[in-house]
Parts: C-alpha cells; sequence; structure tokens
C-alpha cells in the first residue's frame, strides 16, 4: 500500500488534521497551573476519568468501547469551530450551529462509511440520549470542575463563574451519577469556602 | 460522598496524579513542527489512528474496548521513568527495569482492584502477545514514524536515526498489519528520497 490509495489517503489526511486538536486550548489550565489545557489532553483525561469512575454511574449499561471511541472525538471538530466556554452565554447561543458546519467539514474527509461512523458517534455525544452520551457528558463536565477546584479557581475567577452558575450548568450530571453529583456539590460549598468560587 | 470517601480518595489522587503525563515530552513533534508532542496527546492520536485503521490488522479479533483502555493506560508510568526514545540503545537497555518500577509506584495508588486492572493492562501491553496489546504496538511506533515524515525528518536527523535503524527497530508492524509495514516501507524510501532519513 503507498499514499496513493484513496481510502488510505483520505484516512492518513485526517489522521494529519486532527493533529490540530493538539493546539485547540481550553478554558482550563493543567493541575499544576502552568498553562491552559488542550482538547487532545482533556479527551485523554476524560478516558482515564471514565474507566476510573464507571462504578458510580447510575446506569450500568455502559459499553465501554463505544464509550471511549465517543470521548475521543466528542471535541475534534473544535479545530474549526474553537472551544466555546460553558458560561459564555453568548457563544453558546450559535454553539449548536457552528459545530454542526464544523463537524460536516472535518467527518467529510473520511471515507464514506468511517465518515458515517464518527459523525453518528458525534451525533450521539451531542443528542445526550444514550447511556454513553450521557456519562460521557458526565465526565466533560466533571474534569473542568475538578481541575479548577485544584487550581484554587483561578479561572472561575477570571471568567466570572459563580456557584449559581456551575450547580445550574452542570446538574445534568445527578442524571447520571448521584454520588459524582454529590461531591460536586461538596466541591462548590468547598470552594466557595476556601474563596475559590463566589457565591 | 465527599472526598473523604477512602476508596474515591484513591481514585481522585490517581485522576490528579495523571494529570503529569501532559508535561511528559516526547522526541516526536508536533505535525506544524511548532513543539514537541506529549505522552498524552500521543496516547489521544494513537486511539484516533487506531479506530480509523482497524480494518488493516492482520488480525481481526480485536476487543476495541481492551485495546482503547490499553492504548490509555500504556505511557502513564513515564511521569516516574520518562520517555525512553525508541533508538537510544543505552537507555533502552534498564527501561524495563525502570518502568517497572514506575508502574509499582503508579498503579498501587490505586484501589486493589483498580491497581490490577490497570496494572494487567499495562503488563499486557509490555508483554506483547495477545492481539490488543499487538495492534497498539502497531501504532505506538507507527505514529512516530509518521509524524517524522510529516515534520520532514527533523527529529531523525537531529537524533542519529538512520532508514536502517527504522526498518529494523519497527519491523514487528508486519505481524500486525501486512498493509502498514508496506505503507512504513513506502515512507522509508520515499524519506530517503527526500533526505528526511539518511540512508
Amino acid at each position: 500500500m503507498t499514499a496513493e490509495n484513496e481510502r488510505f489517503n483520505r484516512q492518513l489526511d485526517f489522521l494529519r488534521e486532527v493533529d490540530k486538536v493538539k493546539q485547540v486550548f481550553r478554558n482550563t489550565i493543567l493541575m499544576d497551573s502552568t498553562r491552559r489545557e488542550n482538547d487532545a489532553e482533556h479527551s485523554w483525561h476524560m478516558a482515564i476519568c471514565a474507566m476510573l469512575f464507571c462504578e458510580y454511574s447510575n446506569d450500568k449499561n455502559i459499553d465501554m468501547s463505544k464509550l471511549l471511541q465517543m470521548i475521543m472525538i466528542h471535541d475534534v471538530i473544535e479545530i474549526y469551530s474553537g472551544d466555546t466556554f460553558a458560561y459564555d452565554v453568548i457563544a453558546t447561543l450559535d454553539q449548536n450551529e457552528r459545530e454542526n458546519i464544523a463537524a460536516d467539514k472535518l467527518f467529510s474527509r473520511l471515507p464514506d462509511d468511517q465518515e458515517k461512523l464518527f459523525r453518528n458517534l458525534w451525533n450521539e455525544f451531542e443528542a445526550y440520549e444514550t447511556s454513553e452520551a450521557k456519562y460521557a457528558h458526565l465526565v466533560d463536565t466533571f474534569m473542568p470542575i475538578y481541575h479548577n477546584y485544584i487550581t484554587k479557581g483561578v479561572k472561575w475567577k477570571e471568567l466570572g463563574v459563580t456557584k449559581e452558575k456551575v450547580l445550574t450548568r452542570n446538574k445534568h450530571i445527578q442524571n447520571s451519577s448521584t454520588e459524582i453529583w454529590n461531591f460536586v456539590c461538596w466541591i462548590v460549598d468547598d470552594a466557595v469556602k476556601k474563596g475559590y468560587l463566589p457565591e
């Protein structure tokens, strides 16, 4: 096989294109506070968290293969649409439209069958209906809350996030895990007490 | 649940500790040549590659759930042992010993059942016996070869890697995929022709 095989060429092109995910920086900093985290690192860390916390999922019917594949690709389209900060009310207004355009653009680089596979996984994550999508969202939102707590709320304060915003924006966590939701409530209270998060 | 629950506390501790994987930099640069890649990014990109290339695996009995979990944790112990450059003959001499000590240290932070689970996955990867371990190694070694080719062999030349070294060190790829091995041979020849890789 050489790079002249069309199907393989498309797969290689996609593999090169998504390298850009390593340059999409988020509004979360590493736990040692040295720099912002990027989407590739975040996706990897989410997968480790998903493996560690599966016992806390309310829904025990999680297909681990589908879940991890979903986590791996859930943010790849941000190479075109950018990372949308969860508490940015203006940016989240057209987030869905921007991200769908980005998904069309990115996944259409793949051979048809893999375009369908990747797009369906991404759509399923976005639709928040299946067990895997709900659990992936739990991990996706838990990670930045925990990062912010560990890094003493530097980004929360910089970006005007309050206790009420964290609880409102992330209340879906209780659908997926009673235990993790209880811990998030504990984190938020403790963060307020320690001055990491405004009331 | 609060952070005072011992089991949960160990899981959180592990989640924090492996954040350091994002600071373990490899001898591979991003495809846009701007900086070195870290182990978290590499693990994420490997997972995407594994999803894209599964049709090229000689062995069709790959358990995707186990494979992706193995890929996610295959390099985590490098937060203690460091990344060992594949062509560094001296460093690879005691690599196995250093990595086993690192694995003991890292995975023992987990609750016993998860320590066993993660350690077994890591051992399985290292042992290179099962279908998943062989396919994970294929992707693990293909990625830096492809990164080096795309970035015009800057790191190959800087570190004294030759065509013979690439072919010898990575010949195991042919056990896992005839097609990817043929492509690696094509890459190597083309890299020599273009002056990216010394003969």
